[in-house]
């Protein structure tokens, strides 16, 4: 017998339908003798319904106000989906945040969890009770209602795996697991069986459309192992087939043999590049020109300063490509001229490309196999960044499919590296 | 300065739209100097769409599951007019039934509410906010969420208004207030200015469209003054008008000379009648005729048993219309047979008709006008049933309306009493 956190999101929530199928599967697991919480999101079109009301009454509606709204989605699925459990006779009750309770700090609309209390939901488990738990909401100190921002089930889910020391965390979605890369841009882009938290992490590009990241860093710092698995498949489904299937993100002692030294490949299409040429190379040049970016809340990724010739340098970085025209302005107006720099080049058609895997910290050419399968392509490089588990290029977007498909072959990608083993 | 209670119903809470003129009429009480303590309904259609999804979901669905899906409805509309009040400048902040909280007994569905915690919005209110409090809902001693059942927001407004020490409970509705009788039936019908609780109790077929029968008892109970008024007027209507208008509701000690004998006529053409023709008159005969009938969960309401003649009665009485099918069979398998009746006459074309007013303790002759009054019209009196300051008549119910308006002319009930003293 497990514990087992299931959470649905609003697609898989989305009608009558589709919540009944989620009560069968529910109720496959509480039949099998696992104890199930699950934690459901809102029905699909509900939260965007409630703040398009919003919108219409306020220009800045009260995030105090909104919370209030938005958490009667969850709450509505959650009593709808308990109703369906016990359609099917499986003995069943909803909780709202506040009734657990789950505590969390007050910064409405993005709140943060603090403490979930475990007595309320054991002693329904232990009476054979399968628990609906809403997610994204929890209560203040003050009781007021809080949501923990967009995507917030998947933090709610693990927080209560976290607190009530489930052995899983499944996150039902319309996808079937985590994959080597896009399969709209690689076709023979392969699903991940395992991967680790800290890939996870870095494959965010891609991971971030199935799982909110803040999830996925709160179940690495609290050990929950997590796995994500389509609710589209048959609701019936034989456990020991479900149970394997999907992507497990987990620990990396876990992964043993099986990590590959590059796990998948991560883009992204939104960026754009500045380079400040002829910059006097005086101390804090750095910090001059990406101080007044960061004032005015402005994300810089990609950072690139060349070696100084003549006392002047090169500097270039990223931003996203919806902050370009505001960054161009910055620089024009304020800081281009306040560091004394030649020329501003702007730039956005360009896009980042990354490998990622844990396997780079022991294997050494990695990135230069990265380098060479791009120059084959005759493909330029703008600009390197390296972490400890990910190498990033900043190239020419027109190229961004062409270095994917070129990278995931090039690290044979298309091949599970469990079947590589055996070979 | 006064406090006020002003409950809003789901037509007047029904739009985007809707909601901002509710706010603007708020913002005018409090801008007035008033403290404000609103409770709005749902949104119309909204408990009437998440009943439909559970009842798709369950055909029995739990109720403690209703009452979870339910309350979300009353909690939305709240937190939308606390935004629209603040987009109007006005400070504000809305309140679920638990956050008060609105402690009920665990009746999901239909519970009842026993205590109220005035602590929190009294430091609001004397913050200077207008509290906005959900209607039609609580939460029982276990923490779960209960609702008090439809209309269960009248209710809700009362009991805030009684803990708090309200000086008026306002209920905006989309009627102007109450009538001597439906004016769809006797268009000479005239608004009351004023009504005892009493009187409202037994106008209740008339005043149930209205006010729920609940909150009217409870209000009389906790001598909150009641005001039945439109929130369909220009929302910046003058507050010396708007205190004014409608229907106050309020004690009988209160109402001095403007008492009439007569206040109101009420009706209702939703009854069948049944008798049952040479039964054996023996003590007990009239339990063993209703006592099957009552635990078939079917309302009597008239009862009449003629006087014994050769040891045998004739025994009549009403049900509601819906549940004439139902009775007739009951009679005819169980109970004729049972008594030894010698034959069981069904009809259901019939109705009944009472005058109302307190005056009628203490005048003489009521009764006999309104016998007068039909005899004239040639209207044949079925069966009479009277009780302290009420006489119904069951007559067949072609003659109801012209019943109505002869009623309502003999009772001179389209004078005002008022005018009517100063003559």
């Amino acid at each position: 017998m497990a514990l087992i956190v299931q959470k649905y999101g609003g697609t898989s929530m989305g009608s009558v339908e589709r919540i009944q199928n989620v009560a069968r599967r529910v109720a496959k697991w509480h039949a099998a003798g696992h104890q199930v919480i699950v934690v459901p999101s809102a029905m699909a079109g509900e939260t965007n319904r409630l703040l398009g009301l919003a919108n219409e009454i306020s220009a800045q509606p009260d995030p105090r106000e909104v919370d209030m709204l938005c958490a009667t989605g969850e709450q509505a699925s959650s009593a709808l989906l308990a109703m369906a459990l016990m359609s099917q006779g499986v003995p069943a009750r909803s909780y709202a945040g506040w009734q657990v309770p789950i505590r969390t700090d007050s910064a409405h609309t993005k709140a943060r969890v603090k403490s979930i209390e475990s007595e309320r939901l054991r002693e329904d488990l232990d009476e054979g009770r399968v628990v609906v738990v809403t997610g994204f909401q929890g209560v203040d100190e003050e009781g007021n209602i809080t949501t923990l921002g967009r995507g917030g089930s998947d933090t709610s889910a693990v927080a209560i795996a976290a607190a009530m020391g489930a052995d899983e965390c499944m996150i039902f979605t319309d996808v079937d697991g985590v994959y080597t890369t896009d399969p709209r841009v690689a076709p023979e882009a392969r699903r991940m069986r395992v991967i680790s938290f800290e890939e996870m992490l870095e494959l965010a590009s891609l991971g971030s459309k199935i799982l909110q990241i803040r999830a996925v860093e709160f179940a690495g710092k609290y050990r929950v192992p997590l796995r994500v698995l389509s609710s589209l498949t048959d609701p019936l489904l034989p456990i020991e087939e479900e149970s394997v299937s999907g992507t497990l993100i987990t620990f990396e002692e876990d992964l043993q043999m099986e990590a590959a030294v590059v796990s998948g490949i991560a883009f992204s299409r939104d960026e754009a590049k500045f380079t400040l040429l002829g910059v006097p190379d005086k101390p804090g040049v750095a910090y001059s020109i990406l101080g007044p970016v960061a004032a005015a809340n402005i994300d810089v990724d990609v950072i690139l300063q060349n070696q100084s010739v003549d006392g002047t340098t090169d500097f270039s970085f990223t931003v996203n490509r919806n902050d370009f025209a505001r960054t161009y302005k910055l620089l024009q107006e304020q800081v281009g001229p306040a560091v004394g720099a030649k020329e501003i080049i702007p730039d956005d058609n360009v896009c980042k490309v990354s490998i990622v895997g844990i396997g780079m910290r022991s294997h050494v050419g990695v990135a230069s196999l990265m380098f060479r399968t791009l120059a084959d392509e005759g493909i330029n490089i703008q600009m390197i960044s390296t972490s400890e588990i990910k190498t990033s290029v900043v190239i020419a977007d027109k190229y961004m499919e062409l270095a994917v498909r070129a990278l995931h072959k090039a690290f044979e990608l298309d091949q599970d590296p469990a079947e590589k083993d055996q070979e």
